[in-house]
């Protein structure tokens, strides 16, 4: 949990089932990454260090609870099951897996206040590790009951990947439009969120419509959150939000608050607009980049981007209506707020 | 099968079957990868030109035959099914994930006699299309009649991954020795080749002997490809090979002829042939790559790694002793005779 989210005290008993049945989680995910090779345990120790804040874990569980079809009258404790632990390390480990790649990409240097695994083992060591938390993520979900949560997690890698290779195609794209943007964040960030969600209440013998209902809070939440993200790399600092910062004008990613700005822009401030996001891609470039922040200030994008985050962040709580109200709901909803609610 | 195995008339039947089969295949193959993204499609269409020899496919598919409780009775054709189509798609597309990742790895510039995509298409889209391939391979598998053969895939790629780890944990590593050298092969290469074999029995129905017949079939002959490979990557040239030559070197990888010279030689001459792999290392350093497998040659180390393969292809063999003979069963005898028949 670790600053998701703040609970207020009726919902302490959630949260410590929570925090107990994440302990399992990071306990099952370092069991299926544990091999005979002590230089793959030493690897997979350093990225357990990247564990934050666990969301799409979280996810699956309180998933798990506010669709049980026990939900209202049953101890919470007594809803949860070992397939929901599994599934919750399956997410953390596809999204793991794409955080090691991503780096590469990204040729980031930190992640979660530490070295990433290329800057300090070469991109070789992180390819191979990332393909290796792939393969036990796969191989763990097979362990399931039903092959049908395999079958979703391979459906929902493959659309993630697909999303990140549209996303490098319109690198340098000064045109790229909102459609398109958010086909790129349906698919690399929503689509392993909602399925979270949604494997979660499939786990606990949820009805369709109730899994629907979740996948969609989750696919809502992911687009917001990645919006969120994308106003952090703009505007954060490295010290505050724990990770590189600039890293999408770096490498000539349009984010939300840009598109907006660009749309909307006249001929001559478009064209200078693009001279400085290609000014502020150079590494170091803090003033360049402060200044681009200033004119998407003025221009009113920022705040643009922040009213669509919220928009989908209420649509994220519209679809928990249909679920009756319990603690775990709550929970989900808090976790809505807070998504968007990260220092800007 | 191009090129991997001359038959011989009586085995044409068999042969035609294959040439059949691998043409659903290469289709299965395709139809997973398409995506409605054209990017992912250009990408996909571009690796599918990286099929070569087919040989994971091929061998599910004689195992299926081999195997198969009605292998001496029935008609070949009547015993291949949708399941073993499938698994030799999935086997190829596991495969050619690791060629695409394995190709950034190395650097590599050709692959197949055409330009890798990371030469292309820059390490970002190698790594992503990598990792789509992968997922494909896993949505793939999960749709398979048995949930087993999704977990023998995330089982087996693990053990691949784990594999290259270790390899490059040893890259310039001048006192690896026999035990690990084989130790990477069995993970990093035989692994997957002696799965698509028991797999391809198991789907027949094969007996539990019937398929561990194979799966040791495979993992012979896929060390002893795999020495072969090392062998032409010493001593083989570009053109007649169709990929990189010299990477091993280039990268610090001792292979089994290295081993067996350093392990023999004395104290001067050891120290000289490190000197060499190590100038032998750069690129384009033509001279000092022959003068190190003159040595070889002198030494008797190439002849004894060559000797090492055919023992490797003699063990593959008896291990198909215990199963009916067939034209199948004949076909996977002169696959193993061929994987160490390539030139030199």
């Amino acid at each position: 949990m670790r600053g998701v989210v703040q609970l207020s005290p009726e919902l302490e008993g959630v949260q410590a089932l929570l925090i107990a049945s994440l302990a399992l989680v990071q306990r099952r995910f370092a069991d299926q990454l544990r091999t005979d090779l002590p230089v793959v345990n030493e690897l997979c120790a350093h990225v357990e260090r990247y564990h934050g804040k666990m969301l799409r874990p979280i996810l699956v569980l309180l998933s798990g609870l506010a669709a049980h079809p026990d939900a209202t009258h049953a101890a919470p404790e007594s809803l949860l099951t070992e397939d929901h632990v599994t599934m919750a390390a399956v997410c953390e480990m596809v999204h793991m897996a794409t955080l090691v790649h991503d780096d590469i990409l990204d040729e980031a240097e930190t992640r979660r206040r530490g070295r990433t695994l290329n800057a300090l083992r070469g991109n070789e060591a992180a390819v191979l590790l990332g393909d290796y938390l792939i393969a036990s993520a796969y191989h763990l979900c097979s362990q399931l009951a039903s092959q049908d949560h395999a079958l979703a997690i391979g459906h929902v890698s493959r659309v993630l990947c697909a999303g990140e290779l549209l996303q490098i195609d319109h690198r340098e794209d000064w045109s790229l439009d909102e459609p398109t943007y958010f086909q790129i964040l349906e698919r690399k960030t929503a689509s392993l969120i909602a399925v979270a969600c949604e494997r979660g209440a499939l786990i606990s013998g949820a009805s369709r419509a109730a899994a629907a209902a979740l996948s969609l809070y989750g696919r809502r939440l992911g687009v917001a959150f990645q919006i969120q993200d994308d106003l952090l790399d703009l505007t954060g600092e490295e010290g505050t939000v724990g990770k590189s910062v600039g890293k999408d004008i770096e490498k000539g990613k349009l984010t939300l608050p840009l598109i907006l700005h660009l749309a909307t822009a006249d001929q001559r401030e478009r064209a200078e607009t693009i001279r400085l996001i290609q000014s502020a891609a150079h590494p170091n470039s803090i003033a360049e980049r402060a200044s681009l922040a200033d004119r998407l200030l003025a221009s009113g994008s920022l705040a643009r981007a922040h009213n669509t985050a919220l928009d989908l962040v209420a649509d994220a709580k519209a679809a928990l209506e249909t679920l009756s109200p319990t603690p775990a709901r709550a929970v989900l909803e808090r976790m809505a707020d807070a998504a968007i609610d990260r220092s800007l």
